[in-house]
């Protein structure tokens, strides 16, 4: 039975992806070798990870002074990596899951931090409103966590504040377009939109770098892997090389504003049958914050103890990942980029037949 | 043509790994999903991380006591990981390499460190002798980097002395037996004897963390990751995959016994070769250094002029990744666990044609 995957993330690459690693896996660039054991310093993955960073910048549209870099560790390194390189004396933070607490818990530890706004008391239902206007002045950055995975709510737009943005992009990267000169810094976990876990990517104003006092260890300080085109030491040549044929499937889709448009589509139609299905409610209370990559819903409470029922009912019906984080319960049905129109249409009968069978 | 690989790192791994991740990147584990796509938290990936886990301890014969982590973010971080978590006032290190030298380097950020011994000023040609009288008792521990990847040293056995080690085994891990009973911790990326680039190992002794009073953020601390089963945030997959089906393999061949045996054959081939051949000579000064895992030589004075062609012929032949690194100069044959004998029979080969040739 096909099987259509709605995990969190790791979460679904395209097939095109897929079927060119697995071809580089037993045959690398024609060079007879594999991709597992290909020297990063031959003349053939510089090539890809050459492509890999133009054409991060190229789909993002990324301006003049910003680089890319990719490196290992994940985005939960990079919880500590932002305040270790931007943040001298203080920073804004606003709390909008458990990523973003963490994060925001990190940065303690390098300065003073501001909460502008936290949803924590309400389980994160929500984004909280008019943060802007919580942001002090003499802060060095706004930290944003612009989609949560596990709450299922999004900044689907870039806020305006007045001073630079820093951005956990690992669930919406590539979701939406970007206005990137009003960030600093965007970081995130390739492995939602991008690639096979394991590669993190940040996009940083190089002006941005270099204002901090404190001694940085080498291995994280951005500045050391700028200069050395993201190959200081080994990277993870297998995600990277999945990130380069991904961003080419996403050009070749239409880019961005392609996907956005997909990803629109795709979302409404879910949100409309959890709005209509007397089985269902959205987990999110407020329509206007719901993510258009992580869909979270539950059993209406006249239809609780259908739960478990519906879970293996879906499951049976080739739905994989859709079990809802502990921290939510319920249900999530992760629509990422990769995800084709046809998975949700299938959960969505799904969700439909069982209606009709209770 | 068939393809000998002897790239330093990434470089070879088996032909059993190649195959069963490039099986798995099409269906893993019977999921119907791509190994790319799979959620680390899925039951079957967890059977993966289990069982990497249990033969790494297995196959090194790790006492009780210790610990070990697959991390993300190469072992150049962890030169600044271990004296994060170790290192309250002084330190021992040997300088032996390149990496020897960075990871001493990155210490000195956190307390006093004595240098027991350097090769440095003589390019690192030998590992200095008598080093172990010279670490200090009150020393926290003493660092070694086992193999050096760039000048073709090794230590082949574990040192003796008073304090406990630390070592850096990226590039001879899994190679000869270890008695990590004096060791506190042993890391190393896994990209040379053990998976695609991307992950890091660490073996700790438990009882040898906590001591320290600093600071240290979450993602740079052992106990997060202890304490998560190297699950704190999403692991490379891939590379754990892939370090999991070369344990299996690495079992199958008889362990780690059998691989030094069949690493001491082809190193002292390959070495005789050096030896007697008109051309070339070995670059490591004290016979009792050489490495079994990189196998460096030059051309012989009278010959130099001929390099080039060396590498041009030995290419056409097949041979990868055997020019030396920059350092050095010359030729360097890696020749880890997974390069067949056949491999180096056939280098052999060429340095014999290409000598009657000239």
């Amino acid at each position: 039975m096909k099987k259509h995957n709605f995990y969190a993330g790791p979460s679904i690459l395209p097939q095109y992806t897929i079927k060119k690693t697995a071809e580089a896996v037993l045959d690398f660039a024609g060079t007879g070798l594999s991709l597992l054991e290909i020297s990063h310093r031959s003349k053939e993955f510089q090539a890809v990870m050459d492509e890999a960073q133009a054409l991060f910048k190229e789909l993002l549209e990324i301006p003049a002074g910003y680089e890319v870099v990719f490196l290992g560790g994940g985005a939960s390194l990079q919880f500590c990596m932002v305040p270790f390189n931007l943040l001298n004396k203080k920073a804004a933070y606003l709390n909008t899951g458990t990523w973003a607490n963490k994060a925001e818990a990190e940065a303690k530890a390098f300065g003073e931090v501001v909460c502008v706004g936290s949803s924590k008391a309400d389980n994160y239902t929500y984004i909280p409103k008019g943060f802007e206007a919580n942001v002090p002045a003499d802060a060095e950055y706004l930290h944003i966590t612009t989609n949560n995975t596990i709450f299922g709510t999004e900044l689907k737009k870039d806020p305006d504040v007045k001073v630079p943005l820093v951005a956990d992009m690992s669930s919406d990267i590539f979701s939406r377009p970007v206005d990137v000169s009003k960030y600093d810094l965007i970081y995130g976990g390739a492995q939602k939109n991008l690639a096979p876990a394991g590669l993190t990517f940040v996009v940083v104003k190089t002006d941005a770098l270099g204002r901090v006092e404190r001694h940085i260890p080498t291995m994280l300080d951005y500045r050391t892997h700028i200069k050395a085109g993201s190959m200081f030491n080994t990277p993870p040549c297998v995600a990277v090389y999945g990130a380069l044929e991904t961003l080419r499937w996403l050009k070749e889709q239409g880019g961005v504003p392609a996907m956005q448009k997909k990803n629109i589509r795709k979302a409404e139609k879910l949100y409309n049958e959890i709005d209509r299905n007397k089985l269902f409610k959205g987990t999110v209370t407020c329509m206007e914050d719901r993510s258009l990559m992580n869909i979270c819903f539950v059993m209406n409470d006249e239809y609780k103890e259908l739960e478990e029922e519906f879970l293996k009912y879906a499951t049976s019906q080739g739905m994989v990942g859709i079990k809802g984080h502990r921290s939510v319960g319920g249900f999530r049905a992760s629509t990422y980029n990769a995800l084709p129109e046809e998975s949700v249409d299938a959960l969505i009968e799904v969700m439909k037949t069982f209606e009709r069978n209770h």
